[in-house]
């Protein structure tokens, strides 16, 4: 038996395209002699739908997207996710479903039973867990048909679940596994995947074919990297990230074949083809093709640049440089350098008309009141204003450059430097976009290696470090990560060894901020915890704050 | 037996402060001879606390409540909602849970076990539900308890759960149901509670003391509104709304007296104090005293203004007026008509030289590119940026003055007139504006009548009128209503009699808009379908779109 792997980009709501996709794909996978073609979880609608489901229209358009691949299974059997209606009024109204496809009919639905409900995952808001289990028999074999998290609870020692729904199917004896997934991107994830993969094959003694989204849906990340896997646990193929590739394996080759082949994983070069992705597909998605943003001379925009150059092509991204009396020379330098290392057009523009103006018509009310926030803020302000009017007037969305340190802590002005339609790095804490800084530098000088090596400020009064009121970013994100990944509290941090009182200033710094975080654009995620819908937390609260 | 109700306004994460009043509010129930006194859902930590709950830390410090509060509990019993761990390995960590303290003592606890996971409500994603269930013997009475949605599912008539948890107490034969709650408002939910607690009355045919939350949770707004019902299902007591009440009860009396009194519930009345307290909670517990908000003349900021003035004194609310070249006269005549009904202190500061200074600066670039969104956001942006320098130089949080078919549609200016901590009118329709003011107007014109009757407009360009590019809002409102609140698509919506292009214009500008949405403030929630936390749309999305 010849099974192909549909490892699509598929676009959320986009019915028709995604159908278009598929259908494509069925023709390929024909032509490598495909006797099935595995498509990923919620493939007809993409992942995730979220309350586009509760709307009946929509469930309809999925239904017709089922019908009409229905009818093209007459040759290739066909394994598709889509949401699946719940026929018992009891319970939640759909399930998470894979259709096994084949003759021209539906032969089985087999419903998902772990639905994932925490971090960015919202699927018991929809779904109905599945209760009942079958295999399914095609051309002498036979098939375990399970969605991404079911398979997250080997041998039920996964504490958030009672039920291992391949457990339930083993009984049957089927002679493969198949995995419907949709499992987003960190830079720990793919290692995690192939993990729990191989401990469901070396459980079962059968292969296991993952089949994996791959692109972005605005900030959730798939980075492909699907999986064969041979029954002794050997990696039969892992397929390439952040493609869409479409690919044929004989399952008597995957069995008998003992190779195992991984691709490497490095942690930075996985954040910035991910970052890369997401971007590219942000714009690509929302049919925009020119982006935007501030060039500081810092090394935060100038990554944020060199990311957007590489997603959308040089030509496509303008920076705007504004120096204020307080940038130094440097920066503008640094600015200019960058923009023409990477052939990207940019404009100088100062704010201090704008800046000069706005303190003349604020005079009468301020007084003689000193110069604090307010006037810093103003700086950024008209920043983003000028950002923005760009923006409005040729049309680029325009790029938000606040890294996850600055985010966390609230290091940034609301309507100013937080302004734009899409956070690149706000999931990048600031010692990793120095990783990414030089992992971009590897070969050439990109970046102005004085946009690294200078003290991070953010140029607003005269002699401004970071370092005046952030602790060194070293400290800073050690404290945040266990704060923000780890989810440890303020005992743990300490003990840990960090200074009580610093702990305490940074938990505080991150819950008093929750206010800007909310106002802020979406996060392209990398990590297992980012800022957006994977960290809930009240605003107005009194914890640690 | 004598029950005391405790309808208290809590604040999340607050412990101490918490505690502090719950203590007071035990004294003052035994002063009122209470046996019994009840608290309401998560009431040691305030709800929703969100992903607070991953924090052991957090989780300990309830623990440290409840037992401070076993120990008050030798001469008065205590019932009281928070999180209890789940002792068991397998599923969620904790448990979503009603204490029954006594002589000193923890003597039950009972978990939830309707865990409601939809609109504003994540509560699978953290919390098991119960799966046994005991009533509790109490100074010869036996007490049924239950917890907010726990009786949501009367007679398992409830499509989303297969569990009716007082079917399960029943057999015990209890004397009477006690239910602890966290039911946020929404024009409507009064009236449904009642309805709700009557048919489990009748069910059971003993009296229920249904306990609730008061108080505002940024977004969330609880009315307050506990009731105790007779066993017949007479009315005998509906506790006030937006007050924080300890009221004590003779369960005798409410049984053998057959009284039935309900306070009544008009829509914008209900709205109008809902928002009053929304605004009062979200300044006093982040501690703000003092609001800013841009009057335009227009009815959305006037309306604001007055919530404001209610909630905060007028002496607190400070209007910015910021003609225009654009703005009618009358405009800055209305505001500032309003702000001196209302005895607000007011400033005049003109756009003029910012908005000059920043087309001179752009005009480079901009060349003979027509007048178009750009200038128009531009004026909206720098009166953003004149409020936000007001409020950082002088520390009011800036209120956001957007109503819900505006947010809807996206017509509004992204860090212009957008800006805000809060959103006040972003769940109140335009048409329901209107609808206020009037109510705002009944006993004397607070708000100018001229402003109520012009027709509405941005004044972002010459005698622009909001009708030059939206739909009358009285057909607007209806196309959104059943779109956002019914949940119904195009082709439902065109059933209705609408005229399709306009359905789909309406529903594409929806759509298209969330990302607008994504980044503006909490919106004070008064429906059952506001934008925030219970509508989670995809912003990459193409549907409708």
């Amino acid at each position: 038996m010849r099974i192909a792997i549909a490892q699509l980009n598929y676009h959320i709501g986009n019915f028709a395209g995604n159908l278009q996709k598929m259908t494509a794909a069925i023709e390929t996978a024909r032509g490598q002699g495909a006797d099935i073609i595995c498509f990923a979880e919620l493939a007809v609608c993409g992942y995730p739908p979220r309350d586009f489901l509760n709307f009946d229209d929509f469930i309809e358009l999925a239904e017709e997207s089922i019908a009409r691949l229905t009818t093209l299974s007459k040759d290739i059997a066909i394994i598709v996710g889509a949401p699946c209606k719940n026929p018992v009024i009891e319970g939640k109204d759909l399930y998470n479903s894979a259709y096994f496809l084949a003759e021209g009919r539906v032969q089985y639905i087999q419903h998902k039973t772990l639905l994932p409900t925490y971090d960015v995952f919202d699927e018991y808001r929809y779904f109905e867990p599945a209760n009942t289990y079958r295999t399914i028999d095609y051309k002498g074999k036979r098939i375990a048909l399970s969605i991404c998290e079911d398979i997250w609870n080997v041998g039920n020692e996964n504490p958030l679940y009672t039920v291992c729904p391949l457990d339930e199917l083993m009984p049957e004896e089927p002679d493969l596994i198949i995995n419907l997934s949709a499992s987003p991107f960190s830079y720990k994830q793919a290692e995690e995947r192939i993990r729990v993969i191989r401990a469901n094959v070396e459980r079962y003694n059968i292969p296991m074919f993952y089949i994996n989204h791959v692109g972005a849906q605005t900030e959730l990340l798939f980075d492909g990297g699907s999986v064969v896997m041979g029954p002794q646990g050997s990696l039969y193929a892992e397929l390439p990230y952040f493609e869409e590739v479409i690919q044929t394996f004989d399952l008597q080759e995957v069995i008998s074949n003992n190779k195992s082949r991984e691709q490497p994983k490095d942690k930075i070069a996985l954040i910035h083809d991910a970052l890369i992705m997401g971007l590219r597909n942000y714009f690509g998605k929302l049919g925009f093709s020119k982006a935007i943003l501030g060039l500081s001379g810092g090394i935060d925009s100038a990554v944020t640049a060199v990311l957007a150059a590489r997603a959308l092509g040089p030509e496509h991204v303008t920076g705007i440089l504004m120096p204020s009396a307080f940038s130094s020379s440097h920066s503008v330098d640094d600015a200019r350098n960058l923009a023409q290392n990477l052939g990207m057009p940019f404009e100088i523009i100062p704010i201090a008309p704008g800046y000069d103006t706005m303190l003349s018509v604020l005079q009468p009310f301020f007084g003689d009141k000193p110069f604090d926030v307010t006037e810093e803020n103003l700086q950024a302000r008209i920043r983003g204003m000028i950002l923005m009017a760009f923006s409005n007037k040729f049309g680029p969305i325009l790029l938000n450059t606040t890294n996850k340190s600055e985010m966390a802590v609230g290091y940034g002005t609301l309507y100013g430097d937080l302004c734009g339609g899409l956070s690149v790095l706000g999931d990048v804490y600031k010692t990793e976009v120095y990783e990414l800084a030089r992992y971009i530098n590897k070969d050439r000088e990109v970046i102005p290696e004085n946009s690294i090596v200078k003290p991070p400020s953010a140029e607003l009064r005269p002699n401004q470090k970071d370092s005046d009121s952030l602790p060194d970013y070293d400290i800073l994100d050690q404290i945040l990560f266990t704060y923000i990944e780890k989810q440890q509290g303020p005992k743990d941090i300490i003990a840990l060894g960090f200074d009580e009182a610093l702990v305490k200033r940074v938990l505080r710094m991150v819950n008093i901020n929750e206010f800007k975080r909310y106002q802020t654009a979406p996060v392209l995620r990398i990590s297992p915890k980012a800022f957006g819908s994977g960290r809930r937390m009240p605003i107005v609260g009194k914890y640690l704050s």
